[in-house]
């Protein structure tokens, strides 16, 4: 197997956002205070979560471990979605990001384990890739005002899922508390990579 | 970047060992009970740890999520390593495992984010590659009698870093609750991967 050697990248945020209310959806805020439990106060916030249908290998509801503590998205790919959907903007509270990022190409290939390290100490730590669901399409569809009695089921819904492909970001959990605000600046420490092959 | 999909492996648990003293090296037991907070009463328990020499990047003992609470070996890397180092045996517990496995090909080489399914629905999650230590190396020293004030700094533990590249298996935390025991077989499932490229 060929290793490809560690690497490091630098980057910076642009948006800050909290889902403060019953769903996923997000609005911006002026700073994300983190805990080992994710974002204070947070739809998603929590040491454990309960599975859903991303894990179709639990009965829905067990409790596991929570991975998907914060959720990450590029400006670049961001627009790169809007402009797939023929849209003018995909605002990022819509599908539920806690923060945008600026400056990692092809952010939504960064690998898991993936450490996102500030200036304050505070520290990401990448769990990996947020394939796109037909809830964060169904948010979009109903945020540009389609019609629909189910808004997961409308073409906008069914177009986000194609459109956001491998475009839609990094789930990511709290290694080291801290704070986070628009304009901080980061390093991502990309690890050593191979792709596993039994043989 | 080219997507390598999602593959799926079966395992089994050959030996079960617990750290019960002040230092990683671990001993034969019947059962792992685990947590989320890992073994109870291992010497890595816990939702949090200190860093240390692993991450040159925090001051030393900066508190962190604990993604390190359980060691995974391999039967067949295990021989390998022995076997590197001209000797008949390295004993898991000697270098702290608390799961040696069989019959899943290079599990040193498993992806960071593969879940490890037992059918009791505990789940481990793994956080990635083990890269070995001088301590470990010491450890082998010493046990097998190699007389030194320092084991750490034996020709054994100089050896141990460069016959256990690759070899040296895996850390893992707890995703869903549960319980190991030896004989245990499991599904390993590696999510899709690629090598991330900036450009």
């Amino acid at each position: 197997m060929n290793i490809t050697p560690a690497k490091k990248l630098s980057g910076k945020v642009t948006q800050v956002l909290q889902a403060k209310g019953k769903n996923f959806v997000s609005e911006p805020v002026t700073s994300l205070p983190l805990s080992f439990g994710g974002i204070a106060g947070d739809f998603h916030e929590g040491l454990t979560r309960k599975s859903g249908g991303r894990e179709p290998w639990y009965k829905r509801g067990t409790k596991m471990r929570n991975e998907r503590q914060l959720s990450i998205l590029s400006e670049e790919e961001l627009a790169e979605i809007a402009s797939n959907m023929n849209l003018d903007t995909v605002d990022a509270g819509w599908i539920g990001a806690n923060l945008v990022f600026e400056g990692i190409p092809n952010l939504s290939y960064l690998p898991a384990r993936t450490l996102i390290m500030f200036g304050n100490g505070t520290t990401l730590r990448i769990d990996g890739y947020n394939a796109p669901c037909r809830l964060a399409g169904g948010s979009i569809s109903k945020h540009i005002g389609d019609s629909a009695e189910d808004h997961t089921r409308t073409d906008t819904a069914l177009k986000f899922t194609e459109a956001a492909h491998m475009k839609r970001g990094l789930v990511a959990w709290v290694e080291c508390e801290g704070e986070i605000r628009v304009g901080d600046e980061f390093t991502a420490r990309v690890w050593d990579q191979w792709i596993y092959d039994p043989a």
